[in-house]
């Protein structure tokens, strides 16, 4: 096992009706906060009044900061400083899904930074200091609410890099299962696919050595998320389905299953980041298109961690690892296909004459995650092809 | 799934080597601390000294105080408390295993509080403050490192009796495998027992509903504890084997795999602690007898589930749970045979005409533990007879 440290000290209050705790647990942190959110969604279906109530109930001031998009632009999270900053704001309350949390930490980070806020994304400074965060989640799938990192897509460069440190733990996340059921089916189907290759990552790239218990964890998180996603599909009210998609996609990501795996990476993130910093796609569906192409072009360089993969989520055995590991492939690719995930570039109307344009910005972002070396633009042009 | 609050603040250091950073992790919490251990083997083996020289450099003083018990004591821990005020003492490094940690805890408790320690375990008062712990873990097995409870026994009345609180959660544990390298072999394997039946308590007492990932967690640390334990038994300075063993006893209770259960409860720790408040018996060597007699004493009552574990871990298979179960626990209990650990009272020269005697102390327990209606001393003595 590779040494690690593990530590998570955000809260997480887990629960139906749990929302209405949010005063209660913002109350240490902070007097006048930032309510922050999305789209108009949150306000249609009560949930921001909800929080509003809640914060006022305990004396909590707050200024009401919507607008944050899917794929969140640094622009808002600049004009945020600025809000916070005019305000006298002394902490984030952020409802939403990881777009918003992202944004909270980021702002967060931003507010106690002399700097520009996009020099934590350019890898010019640490975060250091961030105000406190609180979070009420409305979406399973990127385990924002229970981790210290960030994504943020600068729109002039179309860079769409990531953040973290320390202080961006959420002190307390509310998981509230009821506050997903209004979430659209094919964004619920896309928080699936993210959770599950989240796991897959450090499970697929980090094989030089044997980490059986995170492998197991692993191996557990896929099929209750598998469950879920299909119960979901059934019925977007079952709370059980919902909550334990909830609390898998949070497990998904929270340092849990790549504490001590060796050498990990994340190279279908990194191609995905590209293409929804280039096009206006959801990352889930994103990681459906590049995830079985990177699977396909990765899977004979460790035939027997890919195997192993078919055999333990989809039963399939065989005598050649390479054949039962491109089962499995096509059986991840088939249920992606179930849930309306797109799985070929083409399904999200993304042209394959972009690859090579797609490849240059995932250059970039290869270097940055220390993937420099392996994946130069002919490689990861070679695994878009096999989406195309 | 059960609402649940998770939160657990400690950070894990988890490698090779890693004991010298004790010193460094250290210093942010305090200037004269005390010095747990337990037998002279932490002195023998240079730990102590090594520690010493860590918290030396940072320029942390520092009070060595020796010969906590593997069934910790009361009186042991009121002597310390007025060690550690005299000596004026403000934080405490912990060297050892649950003993040590759990003594830790009650003394961190006993120094911020102006009554009696006792009153933690006896329900009298609740722990609201306590001074820093530190941690450098020798023992894979009680998770004491990664969780806020503790046991203390109370000689003078025969009580085992548990307290916890979110002030008693270690700052920072080490978790360095190569210190349990030299762990007898026999308390190696208890370790295994206790981490294995810790997981087991919830994952067969908390089944009024469904908790399909909580299950799979544990279906996925015990595998890795059992051959992790069979690797030691080969070479007990297997690095992975005692790696893999290390962290997956502490996620076993750690309020990972019992986050959402409904319903648990702790009856097999609850009749063990009565074995080992009344005998020279240690914790995990009591589990390895009350186990198989409970599971045995329970399966009626929840044939699937335990049938699920039989199927799960032993992959025992068949038309009829109760069959499947119990054939399960036959498989488990002669595992435990294997390593040497002792399944019936009289493997461990605890006479059947005790049985009364135990089951009245294990009573206590029961009522303390939510358990009094279920369990009153017929049925207690029920299942030890089973282990006579």
């Amino acid at each position: 096992m590779n040494d690690f440290v593990f530590h998570n000290p955000t809260m997480v209050i887990f629960g139906r009706g749990r929302t209405d705790e949010i005063g209660k647990v913002t109350q240490p942190y902070g007097k006048r906060v930032m309510l922050l959110y999305g789209q108009e969604s949150a306000r249609k279906s009560g949930l921001l009044a909800r929080v509003g109530s809640s914060l006022t109930a305990e004396g909590i001031e707050f200024i009401e900061r919507g607008g944050v998009q899917p794929n969140p632009l640094l622009s808002f999270v600049r004009e945020s400083v600025e809000i916070f900053r005019a305000e006298n704001l002394n902490a984030i309350v952020a409802v939403g899904g990881g777009s918003v949390i992202d944004s909270a930490k980021a702002i967060a980070a931003g507010v106690r930074y002399a700097g520009d806020v996009w020099d934590f994304f350019d890898a010019k400074a640490q975060v250091k200091e961030a105000c406190p965060i609180m979070v009420v989640l409305t979406l399973a799938a990127t385990a924002s609410e229970m981790n210290n990192g960030c994504v943020i897509t600068n729109g002039d460069t179309q860079q769409k890099f990531a953040a973290s440190g320390p202080p961006l733990f959420p002190r307390v996340s509310i998981l509230d299962p009821e506050n997903t059921f209004g979430v659209p089916l094919d964004h619920s189907m896309y928080g699936a696919v993210d959770a599950i290759i989240h796991v897959l990552e450090a499970y697929l790239t980090g094989v030089s050595e044997p980490t059986p218990l995170q492998d197991r964890l692993v191996e557990g998180l896929i099929p209750t998320i598998r469950e879920a996603a299909d119960a979901i599909l059934l019925d977007p009210c079952d709370y059980d389905a919902r909550a334990n998609m909830m609390w898998a996609a949070s497990l998904a990501l929270n340092g849990l299953t790549t504490a001590g795996v060796n050498d990990y990476n994340f190279p279908m993130h990194m191609i995905e980041h590209s293409l929804s910093a280039l096009y206006d796609i959801s990352h889930g569906a994103g990681l459906g298109i590049v995830a079985p192409a990177w699977m396909r072009d990765e899977c004979s360089r460790a035939p027997r961690k890919f195997a192993h993969f078919a055999e333990r989520i989809f039963g399939i055995t065989g005598k050649d690892d390479t054949h039962v590991a491109l089962a499995g492939i096509e059986a991840l690719e088939n249920w992606f296909r179930e849930l309306g995930v797109p799985v070929r570039l083409g399904e999200a109307d993304i042209p394959g004459a972009d690859i090579p344009r797609i490849a240059e910005n995932a250059v970039m972002l290869a270097k940055r995650w220390g993937m420099g070396k392996v994946y130069d633009a002919a490689r990861i042009e070679g695994v878009l092809r096999r989406a195309d």
